[in-house]
Parts: structure tokens; sequence; C-alpha cells
């Protein structure tokens, strides 16, 4: 069987105890830190981690595994003092002179100068990136006129201007009960009044001689009541907005939606900042158990949710207290973060969240910097893998309600994968790792600026031609440019279906470097990190694995509901990665399965569109909830054919070519014109 | 037509406007004020107020009149600088040269050193009190048997201990769902989960093998949702307790409950703080006016609460943090500064309250200190004089229960008046002024230590024997001495039925001060405060507007209902006050109807009780609704005939002796055997 975390530790794991926290008895000694080039200095324990220290001090450093001492990102420079540790394979030679140790293995055992090297230091925000780019050409236009003309306009959050009557001696009612009744005549509904509104109404009411605007969230319980969540002085039911977020474990997006119209003011991408912490799900579980991590991830996500809020509303040009809901789409550990609910369980067998239903949770008791009364709306979880970013893709994309046999995937450093239609949907979700992402990739990279993105290669010289984003000297590789960059050293016979390099191609290209065989991508003086940049059998074997998890995972969900790979009729492929794949080179490799193109579509961001659907219309949150019903989660790593197909799929493209005819047929082609 | 704010302002009301918070212009000079015996000194601007300067420092001085000055009870001593203002009439010719002036009434105009001498010191406790008296020896048990024979011991929240079965590869489902699943099959109930449980469900789950206690509040709605509200490790099934407190406007009672047994732990007292920024619900709703004024009353309703709550719990050895649950009966204007809503309009015509029923609140988020889960619930309001007290009383007498016809009357500086039974149920209330509680006469106190609360008379000599609480040396006269004594010099003829002193009747006891008759009831000498205790024609005056104010509401309910004062089969008095009345001598006045003793009851606080027996049942909690259904509320400011019957009520017992037969036969015995 094949467990979660040892997916994880296939990308070199060594599942060290972690160091963080670690103090030495009361009688130890203390030093000084002083971290460069900030300036900061603190006075810790002997024995105190490094990155703990710098934590300690306001200073953020690269972390992406999590302290285990496997991404060698918190390099830090040792000017002064001696440390205990910090030493790794992940550091040169020359690295290790030069005083480079990496923090997270480091422990303070002297006064210390510590330098923090521009490459280690926490990034923050992606203004140039893939995401960006996507984010502007996004597919995700929810079909507003479909929904006016469905009478499915109503959002679960909305705000009514009511003209009361002022009491009098023969009708002098209570406030409240004046409000509820005026609202009950009118919309023949049951309303339940929020304390606050309860607090400031006297006032509010005789501020505005009764004319008031009370905010009304809907139940999504039909037989529910609807919750009066604010009263405003006068009309101000012409300003209603909504902000929904895409929380993913790479990149939160998010957008402004005008509640009154139902038009998308603004939308806006950004890291995650806890990618610092944990580049994927599980590291990101383990460092939230460490103390004050949990803590320290929530922070983060409240950070960057509320920094983009501020950006959205500014653009906008909109006022922050004119919001009155926010609808979070999320996977249940982003969820859980974002919440400050323990992850812990999510990464152990038998891998249970806290929650699938959350109850709406005001914004401010989540430090979100907006008004007291704003609901907080989250889409429900399946499992532990399967999280409300994937029901709000099946929403966005509309396979609940289509006829045909749909294949849902959300290819990112975990990908979710839904199979069924308008009866029955099935569910499963497998960890990819990071690679599609740059995680684990010798020079893999996030698809930021000087990523190179495209690649093609000369048949006879073997030289490659790049293309990088922003057409700039390259830095790395990013996801989708490692997949068209295995797809073309394949085709082209450099790599062979186990990963493998040619061994007998003359080329200075392709050489051996430390037992390990790599290809030059671009020369040192090519690129902008004076460094070659290569790929090596390594980063195609973590390539091979990322993708061969993909494609057993919708196999094995597919035999489980006893059906093949060729009843599939639609293939709907969301995540802003998915953007970018070149469809015939991901067929290739044997990460999406060799079918007629015009079956797939990409949606972009699904789960921003499912979320934006459900923040206009609460008919739309109500089938939120029977889709959730509808949906049955397999675990695969508990299912026995799992690991066969795994095992099978960790080829290129498949060891059954007969799933991939086109791919044979071309190869052959090529393979008599070559002779 | 009789306003409120008029009944109000009978007691020399000057109406001023309030000079707190004046302030000049910005270019106004500075000075420094010391407050003696605090020592505290803090800087003002030329002008400011000087109990505003006080409130600054952090001193709180009486001021039962919201600084209106009327009550003269803020007297402070310039010792050195001088003031504007502050001289009144309440200051005689002596005081002033010795330097006391009303602080409510003086303006900083230059550096000052001001004492507060202790009369002036806010009061805050009431240890030797006719009250705590009362509290001991209270008649209002609840039947506990009774509620468990009949099945109705059920508290609304209840704490129940769970095992459940721990997740396994094949039953992987959210904590949520498996802790709401078991309870579903458990209890057959529909549940809803707070999201603070929700937060800490999977750490407390692994950490104690999923055996767990959940706290559970019962809907008052029979078809509502059962909300679970905590979670704890382990079985705490067996530490269940439930706070109840009857907020007045004097005192704050409260009582402390075992929900697992039913029995009650502890009884306390006190006052209620807010007594020194206004005596009446009126002055107290003046104050809530001013900047700051809310909130001060609420930070010292809070601030009592939480006092008796450490006490409650240090008396009875119990955790805090096995207190679940809160329930607070208080009048309308009471219930509101609790919950921080402004009750400006409750005084101003048409008399509208915020609400009549509250949803339930977390205690913290009020400021109790109790744990976050805590839940608080209401008792809810009729309207704005007809509070949760009286609808607590209504459940505590079980009126609500019988056929018979029922007169309920709660008589405190407000005076609430319930007819009915069964079926139907009338209610008014009436401000009958501070007279019962000491206000508004010249000697008139709280029932404390040295107050005089019995008076006979030598009938030939005609001096007075008075017995005070604590047989101590008389300080003053409290409400239930200021009836005895009046119906005693009434009956003997020293006071006629108009009020007025007989001025042939010699003795020295006897006399005009400044025009005005007066009895001596102590010399100085015989006193604790070295001046004669009187007993002024303006304080019977007084006494009788009050008095009469409570027979002319009882008499106009009783005909707005179309009955009269014969159909009365039974009387039921509540409040702490009524268990000190003398029957007889309050017939004698006429403040009650004259009837068989045997058809009155008296139950001591009633609000408490009923409160308590909502603690211990839902089912209770369930009639509470029904009752608040069935009250029909009646105006009685509003109604043409409550003047007229207000009139005929202004008489020593009243004009109308049909219907006193019984004082009427009496005195004319005594005057055959006189003559």
């Amino acid at each position: 069987m094949l467990d979660r975390n040892s997916i994880k530790v296939v990308f070199k794991s060594q599942n060290k105890e972690m160091k963080l926290g670690l103090r030495k008895d009361a009688n130890s000694s203390t030093f000084k830190v002083l971290f460069l080039p900030y300036n900061k200095e603190l006075i810790v324990d002997e024995g105190e981690n490094v990155i703990r220290a710098a934590m300690e001090a306001g200073i953020d450093i690269k972390n992406t595994c999590a302290g285990e001492g496997i991404c060698g990102k918190c390099r830090v420079i040792i000017e002064s003092g001696t440390v205990n540790g910090g030493i790794s394979g992940k550091l040169t030679s020359q690295d290790l002179k030069n005083g480079y140790r990496l923090a997270c293995m480091a422990f303070v055992c002297s006064d210390l100068v510590i330098r923090i090297p521009e490459d280690s230091k926490f990034y923050s925000s992606i203004e140039h990136t893939q995401e960006a780019a996507n984010l502007a050409a996004c597919n995700n236009k929810v079909n507003l006129n479909g929904l006016k003309e469905k009478g499915f306009f109503h959002p679960p959050v909305e705000k009514v201007y009511v003209e009361l009557p002022e009491p009098t001696s023969t009708d002098n009612i209570p406030d409240a009960v004046r409000l509820l009744n005026y609202l009950k005549i009118k919309d023949n509904m049951s309303f339940k009044i929020d304390f606050p509104v309860i607090q400031k109404l006297p006032d509010i009411l005789r501020n505005s001689h009764f004319k008031i605007t009370a905010t009304l969230e809907q139940p999504v319980n039909p037989d529910g009541k609807t919750r009066i969540i604010d009263v405003q002085p006068g009309n101000t039911s012409e300003k209603n907005y909504a902000l929904v977020f895409d929380i993913g474990t790479t990149t939160i997006y998010g957008e402004l939606v005008n509640l009154v119209t139902g038009d998308s003011l603004e939308r806006i991408v950004d890291l995650n900042t806890q990618i610092n912490y944990g580049e994927d799900i599980i590291s990101r579980i383990i460092f939230s158990e460490k103390p004050g991590g949990l803590e320290k991830l929530n922070e983060l996500v409240v950070g960057v949710i509320n920094s983009l809020i501020k950006k959205l509303a500014f653009k906008s040009e909109i006022d922050l207290n004119d919001i009155s809901s926010i609808i979070i789409a999320g996977n249940t550990t982003m969820t859980q973060l974002f919440l400050k609910i323990s992850p812990k369980s999510i990464r152990r067998s038998p891998y249970v969240p806290a929650t699938t239903f959350y109850p709406s949770i005001k914004a401010a008791s989540l430090g979100i910097e907006l008004s007291d009364h704003v609901t907080t709306l989250f889409y429900p979880q399946i499992s532990s893998y399967v999280g409300g970013d994937i029901v709000a893709g099946i929403i966005g994309s509309g396979i609940y309600k289509t006829e045909k046999l749909c294949l849902y995937m959300d290819i990112g450093t975990n990908a979710e994968i839904v199979v069924g239609n308008r009866d029955w949907l099935a569910c499963a979700a497998c960890s990819a790792g990071p690679a599609f992402e740059g995680g684990g990739i010798s020079f893999g990279m996030v698809a930021m600026e000087g990523a190179i993105e495209d690649f093609s290669i000369n048949k006879n010289t073997f030289e490659p031609l790049s293309v990088t984003i922003g057409r700039v000297k390259p830095k790395g590789i990013c996801g989708s440019g490692l997949i068209n960059m295995v797809a073309v050293l394949f085709e082209n016979g450099i790599i062979n279906s186990k990963g493998k390099f040619n061994r007998n191609i003359e080329t200075s290209r392709l050489r051996e470097n430390d037992g390990l065989w790599e290809y030059v991508v671009a020369w040192a003086r090519e690129t902008q990190i004076d460094k070659d940049i290569v790929l090596s059998e390594s980063d195609i074997d973590n390539l091979i694995r990322a993708k061969g998890a993909i494609y057993s995972g919708f196999m094995t969900l597919l035999e489980e509901v006893g059906l093949t790979v060729n009843s599939i009729e639609m293939i709907t492929i969301a995540g802003g990665f998915g953007n970018f794949i070149d469809l015939e080179k991901a067929m290739t490799i044997g990460l999406l399965p060799e079918t007629d193109h015009g079956k797939v579509t990409f949606i972009g961001n699904g789960s921003l569109k499912g979320a934006k659907m459900a923040a206009l219309s609460n008919t739309i949150r109500r089938d939120v909830v029977e889709v959730t019903k509808k949906m049955t989660s397999f675990e695969l790593s508990e299912t026995k054919s799992y690991m066969n197909n795994y095992i099978a799929s960790l080829f290129l493209p498949h060891t059954d070519m007969n799933l991939f005819p086109g791919l044979t047929a071309r190869m052959g082609e090529q393979k008599q014109v070559s002779t």
C-alpha cells in the first residue's frame, strides 16, 4: 500500500526529527545573534535553531520543506561565530568554504553574525508570473445572463432598503420586532436577527427616520431562517459587493464581485506565502505541528487575503465597508489553516479532516479586516484531499448538470480527479508532488519571469530553443516548461521510455555529472544565474512519478466505478497550471489520456468561477450541498489496484502503449524517417 | 396625559441641560486638579466639569440623579483653588463656608485641590442590608421534585459524555460529522455545531481517545436544532453549573445552580453600582445618553456580575470552567444596559425598547469572565417598562398556570403589575419613583444597617419607638419603615388623609421648619448622623404619590380588562422589598387594595426563581415564550382613566373610602374610643 507520506518522501525526504524549538536545559548559556542585512539582534539560548531565531527576530527565511533539511532553500552565511550542524549535501564545498549553512539544521553555540542572502529571503508576491498572466486571460467568466434568465441571480447576502412606519403610541412594538414584521410581510420569509444588529438598531432607526438598509443572509437550507446581519442608515442597497477567493497551496486567487449587477470588478492573484514554510500540503502540515507553526501559517494566509482585499478595493475604487460577504473555496488543508484548525490528522492514516461543512463565520473573527458583520461562507469539503476548491470547480465547470461522462482534473502539487455526470460523481486525490510547480527539480521554479515555459530542439544538432516567461534570460524551468522539455526529448529519442538519456547521442549538451546524467538546457553565460541550467535524469524521474501518480489516479478511479478511459466523453482541466499545458505534449508523456483534443476543455480557475457563482446565487449555493451529497470519495492509497497502476505508469508514456495509439504511430513514422 | 418624564420630575427635578463634557474652545487654558484622599492628579481644560474630571481620574463619585443637580449627593470639598458654579440649595451656608460644592454643577477655572468626603464616595456593596437578609430567608425555592416527576428536569444547556468509534480506513468521515452522526443516532435530534468546537475538535478527540463530553444547548423553538457549544476531553458531564441573575435597578441577585442535581448551591445579592449614576431608570437612561455614559453603566453592571460570579464560585468551591450557562432576567432598561444597547427611546414617548427577544449570546462577548463557549440566555421583555424580570416572576409564581384571577405586583422604583390567569395576562408598569427605596425622602435611604424599618407611637405622648436594621442607632428611613411610619401617624390622627400634619397636636416632635411641617423621628443625639431625623410633609407627599401611582396602576389595568378590585382572587407580591411590607399598614396607606390577608402571598424574588426554573428546564423555557405571547401590555400613561385614578389615589388611603371598609370601621372605632 502506498502511503501519502511515502509518496511525499519519494522526493528525497530524510524524514529527520525536526530540530526547531530544541533548547538546552535552564543552565545553558545564551548568545547574541545579529541578522544582516536587517541589523536585527536578539539573545537566544545555546542550542537554539537558527531558523527559529530568525522567526523570533521577525525575519522570514525560505523553508519550503518545513525545516526538514530537504529543500536546501534556507541557506544563510555565517559571517562571524560558529554554529553546530547546518552542513548538508545541498551545499557545495565552495558554499561551505564561503560560510553557507542550512539554517534549519544549524544550532547556535556562540555569538553569531548571520547574513540572509537574497535567494533565501522569503518571497511574498508573484507580480509577473504565469498565474498572473493566466488571470488576465482566464476562462472562468460566469454566464450572468443565463443566471438572470433562470431567475437564479439572488446572492446569498443581499441588501434591502426599507422604510419602516415610525412608532406611535398605538404602535410601539420594539424596534427589532418592527423590522422583522416589516420584512416578513414583504417577503413572506422567516427571519432572525444578529445580536450586534439589535445593539445598534435603536440609534440607526432614529437617526435615519426609520429609513434603513438591511443586509440579509439567506439560509443554505431552504427551511432555514434569513438572518439580518447588518443595518445601515438610509439607502445603501446599491452598494453591495462580495469577495471570492480560491486559496491554493501555491497561489491565492481573488475576485471582487458587484452583487447588484453581478459583474466582476477586479481579479487578483498572489503567492500563498505559506509556501516559504513548505511547498506541498504535507510539508505545510508538518510545519503546522511545530510550536507556533499553525499560528504562523494562519497569520500568513490571513495576511495575504487582507492585502489582496485592500488591492481589490483600491483598484475598483470601492469602499471596504460596502463589502458584505466573502466566499472561500480552498483545499481541505488550506481551509483548515485559514481557520486555524490543526490539519494534523489530514496527513495520517486514515486521513480525517475536521469537518466537511462550516457554519458561516464572521470575517472579523478570522482576522479579516472588514466590517464586523461581514459573513464568510466556505465551500464544503469532501474529504481530506478533495476540498472545497474541487467542489467549487465542479460547480464552476457545470459537469454536475451534464449527461456526458466527464473526467475533471485539477493538476497541481496535489491532483484531484472527479469522474461522473449529473447523476453521480466519484472523486479521488493523489499527491503528484511539487514537480509541476518546480519542486524536486534541480532548476525547477514556479512559473515566474525567467522560467523556461516552452522548448524545442534541433533534430540534428540536439541544440535546444528555450522560451522564457517575460522573454528574458532563463533562471530555471517551470512545470509546463518541464513537460514540454521531456516530451520533446522523448519524441526525439534523447530520452527513452524509462526516462533515461540515450548515452549514444553525441553532443556536449549531454554529460555525466557526479554519476548523474544531465542535459544542459542553457549554458551559464546565457542565464541570469551564472550556472548551467540542466535537466537531470533525477528530474525526469520526478516528473515521471508526478505524471504517473495522476495517470494511475484516474485509471484507478475509473476501475473503481467499473469504467475505462475509453468511456470518457469530456475532459475538463482546471487550475491555473492547466491553462499552460500543451495538450499533445501532456499526452506524449502520459500525463493525460490520449484522446481527441476536441473533448478537452481548459476552464482555468474553475474554483474561483464556482465561488463566484455561489456568491451570486443562493440557488447555486444550494446546488453545492446537493453536489457534495452526490460525491463519493475514494481513498486511492487504500485500493489494491492503485500501486499496480502507478508502477505501470512510471514510463513514458506508459507500459501499455495500446493506450497511446497516436503516439505509437507518430513515433513509428519518425523512426522510419530517421532510418 | 401623564408623561413618564413628568412623573419623574415630580421629585423636584430642575431639568437642566447637563453640563458634563462641556469644554471651552481649543485656545482655553488647562489646569491641574488634585483629588484627595486618592492623591490623583490630572490636567484638564478650563471649564471641565468636576465630576467628569473625577471620572477621567478613575474616581467614582455618587451621582444618583445622573448629574442633574437634583440629588445633592456629589458633594466635594474645594480645599484650594476656585470653581465656577457648584452652589445649590442642597448645600447649607455652613457647607458653602466649609468649601462644599456639588461636583456635577462645578467647573474648573483654576488649579484645584479637591477632597472627596466619605459620604460622597461611590458605594459598591450591600453586605448588611434588608436585601441580604431577604436573600437568606427568601421564599423562592423551586419545586425540584415536581419538575423531576413531570419529566421537566432537562436544562437548556446539558453535558453529554460520548465514546465515539475511532476512525478507520473504512470509516474515515470527518470529525465533526462523526460527532454529529453519533449524537443524532443516540438522541434522534438535529444538531448544529459552533465553529470554535470544530476548531478544537480534532485535537481533543485524538488526545482523549475519542471519549469526550459535548455541551449541548437545546433550542427554545421545538423545531430548532440542538447546538454543540463545547467539547471537553474525557467525562466532565457530572460538572455542569448554571448562573442565574436578576438584574434590578437597585440590586442584583445571583444564584449558582447545579444542573446535574438541580440543587441551588449559593445565593448572593449586591448593589447595582450603576445606582451611583442615577437612582431610578429614567436618571439611568439620562446618564446613558451622555458621552461615555452607556459604556460606563455597562462596565459597572458587568463588573458587578463578574464579581458576583467569582464569589459564587469561590463559596461553592466549583471551578469557573464548569459553568455552562447564564440566564439573565432583568427589566428592559437594565437588560439593554447590560447588552450595551442605548435605552434612549425607552424614556421617550412612545416608549419603544430595542427588542423583546434576544438570541443566545456568548457570555465572553459581553465581557463576562467565563469560558468562551458559555451561553447567555435572556428572559424576553414585554415592553419598555415590563421586562424580563416580570416575565420571570410570572413563571416563578406559577400564576400562568392557575385558574384563579391573580394580581401580581413587583413594587420598587418602578412598579410592574400583571393581572390574569392561565388563559390571559394583562400587564402594565408605573413609575412609583424612588420613595420606596429612600429616594426623594429627606432622610430616606436604602434598606441598609441603621435604616428605620419599623415604627410605633405612644398614642398619648406622640413619642415614637423606632426599630432599625441591625438594631443600631438610626441613620435614616428605608421604604418599609416609611410605609409603617405614615400608616401609624395616619391611624393615630397625626396625619390627615391629605398627608398633612394635624397642627393642633401639642408635641415638640411636630414643628415647622422653613415653612415646611415635619415630625422629628429621632433627635440628633440619638442618631448616627448628629442631625434630627425628620419626616416632612414633602416626604409624605412623595410617598402618597408613589403609592398612588401603584394603586391607580392596578385599578386602571383592571378597568381596561373590565374587572374591579373585588374580582381579584389572589394577590402575589414579588420583589425583595415586598417581603418587608407590613400588609395591614400597606393597606392602611392605600398601597395595596384592602383584602383578606389570606389571599396575599409574598414570593420574594420571583424573578430569580423564574430564571432558575428556566435554567433547569427547557420545557419551562418554552413556557416563557408562550407566556410572552399571552401577555398584553397596556401603556397606562396613554389611557384616559389613569390620571383620574391617580388623582383619586393621592389621599390616605383613597378618596373612595368604600374601597377600604375595614380601615373605615377601625378608624371609626378609634375615633369613638378617643372621644
